[in-house]
Formats: C-alpha cells, sequence, structure tokens
C-alpha cells in the first residue's frame, strides 16, 4: 500500500495561516453581530487587519475564494473557518491555578462562545476548594488525573505561578493532555506530540511601544521641517 | 525641499516581522537566563517557533546579519531588538478597571521587565478605592485625564467589562492617550492616529484546537491503516 495524497492528508495550512484564522474568526463575528450578511475581501481584511491579499490567500487554503461581485457569505464563512479550527465541537479544558488570572480566565465569555468547555478549575491551596467561580468548584490539583480521564480532557491552561508551571505540565502529560496553553511565565519542556502554546500579555504592548516610538519620531521630524520652513 | 529617502524613514519594517520581534526578544530572554551567549539562527528560530529563513529575513530589517560561524551575540541582538521596539525606553501604563483580569495585569511580571511601568490603577466603583494592587493604589476612573498628563501617558489598558469599553476609550483618547490595548470583548472605534490592539485570550486556545483536531484525524487514520494491515 503506497502513500496516498488524498485531498485531506494534502491541505496542510501553513502555520502563520492557522494562527491568522481565529483572528478572521472574531471578524467574522463581529460583522454577524453588526448584522451584516456578506463583505467583500477588502472588509474582512480591514477587519482583521490584514492586507487582503494575504487574506484571500489564507483563504483558499479553506477552499473558500467568495463569489465575484458580492464577497463573501458571512455567516457560512463563519461555519467553515470554525469548522477547520476545529470549534464546531465541543473542547473540554481544565484551568490550573485559581489566582487573578485564573478567576479572570474561569470567568472569561470567549472561552465558552468558541466551544471551550472549562469542565475543572484546579488549585493545590486548600483555602482555594471552598470557592466557586463562574459556576465551576474549585478542586484540588490532585484530582486532575481522574478529571482529565472522566471528561476526556486534550487541552490544559496553566495559570500558575512559574514555579510550579513544569510540575503542573508533567501531571497534565501523564493525565493524557496533549495541548497545554501557557499563562505562567516560565518556560516548560513537554515530550513530542505535546503542543506547548505560551501566552505572553506583554506582547501586544511591545507592538503599540513599536508605533508610538515612530509616531514621536515622525512627529518630532515633523516639527524640525516646520522650524526650517521646509515643505514635505 | 524634495522628499528624501534618508536611513532612517526608508525603513519601514512589515507589520508581521514588527509582530514578531517581541517573540524573538522573549527567545533571546530564555537564552540569556540560560546562559548562552551566541546563538545560530536556527538556535533563535527554534525558540521562538519560526523557520530560520524567516527569522534572518526579519532580523535583516534591523541590519542584523550575525556573524558566520558564530551566529548572533545573544546580548546585543536583545538590546538591537529592545531599542527597535522602543522598550529600551520608560512607558508609562495605566490599566482600567480593575476587577480579576486587571489584578492580574497589575500583578503581571512581564510588563515592568519590558519596561512597562503601571503609574495608575483606576476603577468606577468607588468600593475599589481603597485597594492597593503590587503596591499601586486604585484610583477613580476620573482621575484618569489628570494622571495621564501628570505622567505624559501614551498607553491605556482597557481591562473592564464589555459594556464600559468605548466610554473609557472615549476617554483615553480625550485625555491624550495615542495607544490603547484593549482587553473588554467588546470592539471599540477611536480617532485616526490612536492604535488599539485587542487582546482575545481564546486566540491561542483556537490553535491548540486546530491541532488536536489534526491529531485526532491521524490518529484516527492510524488506525483504519492497522485494521487493513497496510503498512504506511
Amino acid at each position: 500500500m503506497t502513500a496516498r495524497t488524498s485531498s485531506e492528508t494534502a491541505r496542510v495550512i501553513p502555520e502563520a495561516t492557522v494562527a491568522r484564522l481565529p483572528v478572521y474568526l472574531r471578524a467574522l463575528t463581529a460583522l454577524a453581530d453588526a448584522g451584516i450578511r456578506t463583505c467583500s475581501s477588502e472588509d474582512l481584511a480591514t477587519a482583521a487587519g490584514v492586507n487582503s491579499a494575504k487574506l484571500r490567500k489564507d483563504l483558499s487554503y479553506l477552499g473558500s475564494y467568495g463569489t465575484r461581485g458580492v464577497g463573501y457569505d458571512v455567516d457560512y464563512l463563519r461555519y467553515q473557518i470554525a469548522r477547520e479550527i476545529g470549534v464546531t465541537q465541543d473542547w473540554p479544558v481544565v484551568i490550573v491555578g485559581i489566582g487573578n488570572l485564573g478567576h479572570a480566565l474561569a470567568s472569561y465569555s470567549g472561552f465558552r462562545s468558541r466551544g471551550f468547555r472549562v469542565v475543572a478549575l484546579l488549585d493545590a491551596d486548600p483555602e482555594r476548594h471552598e470557592e466557586v467561580v463562574a459556576g465551576v468548584a474549585v478542586r484540588p490539583f490532585d484530582d486532575l488525573d481522574a478529571i482529565a480521564h472522566e471528561h476526556a480532557v486534550a487541552i490544559g491552561v496553566i495559570a500558575t505561578p512559574a514555579a510550579a508551571a513544569q510540575d503542573v505540565a508533567d501531571r497534565m502529560v501523564a493525565a493524557g493532555i496533549t495541548s497545554i496553553l501557557n499563562f505562567a511565565p516560565a518556560v516548560i519542556s513537554v515530550p513530542d506530540g505535546v503542543d506547548v502554546r505560551k501566552v505572553d500579555l506583554s506582547i501586544e504592548l511591545q507592538i503599540l511601544a513599536y508605533h508610538e516610538q515612530r509616531k514621536a519620531h515622525e512627529h518630532a521630524r515633523d516639527e524640525v521641517a516646520a522650524a526650517m520652513g521646509g515643505e514635505a
């Protein structure tokens, strides 16, 4: 039996496109919420903050090309992207570490609306075990293994201090969790086959800082030009 | 006076590269923390999760090419990137909305280590005005204008519920703030010249879901192949 290039296995979407699909989904949801039923690639590109050539290229990986003169059907494109990402199905998620960030994540409406269902909140601190956050009780960290198996949890979220992150990741992997979202300010190592994504809340601030710096430079240049009486 | 293409004005860095610079900076910081002084573009690309050709292209915009056979000097490249982003300078930041997420952001060590100094925490709720979070007192939202001018705040962070976000953004713009990081699950509109970046905490989860779905498909295909007695 030779390797066959089926339409399913061949269609590998570049990682950069994968990372933009949720952004398109968010933009389409905003358009739909505003009552917009169809949109041009330019409209959608503007809403998503990318250029429209890149958008069209990205959507072509999904076999989605829009209709000339009409554009994209907002609802249908939302469905196509959601299906491609996998968020049309239900993803049980556990959150470990129920400090301020864990609280915020447990209450975050954006998870549920995307198919992520928080099935358990875990914390090593017994003082937190009385708490109920967004309708979910905080349970001992040692329950991780039982909960992961009971709910077939594939995705774990680490919101602990840095020092605890590697231990939590090891326990998640041992419990069969194969995707980890790490909010802790620590690099964690995991075996092959386990995906980790690290969230750094300062990255977006750094991008803003870059633009602030440019604005300041341009402003200074304009002032110099004005002082010299020059024209642009 | 004709428009002149000076080395400074000509060097416009593509937006996608700008978005990756903080990721390189984080990877370089991790290498430095591990005691690594020089690294190849492959090492750095792996640590940053991009391919090495893209990394070299990105760094070429900074005029940074490494040394053949030696690679990049970790500390110097950190400095170059930090300077390019603008995080070698101090950025006063205000956070509005001191619920769970605002608390988590106020305590987030990753801001301070990147040059972002939280100069004020503001909340409309008088019950929060007694609180001190990470050494900073929570003050009334109405103090925004005075604080923004006193500290020359250029960057504001919105961590309020969705319903309050647009009003907060309007007040920030009126107070002279020209960059806004929006954590509220709401789209806000601002005048030209003001940059907004919206953080969606579910985006990284969606990227993980995409890979989980692929892993599940591959596993199912392997099982079918095994049941058919086929070889890969």
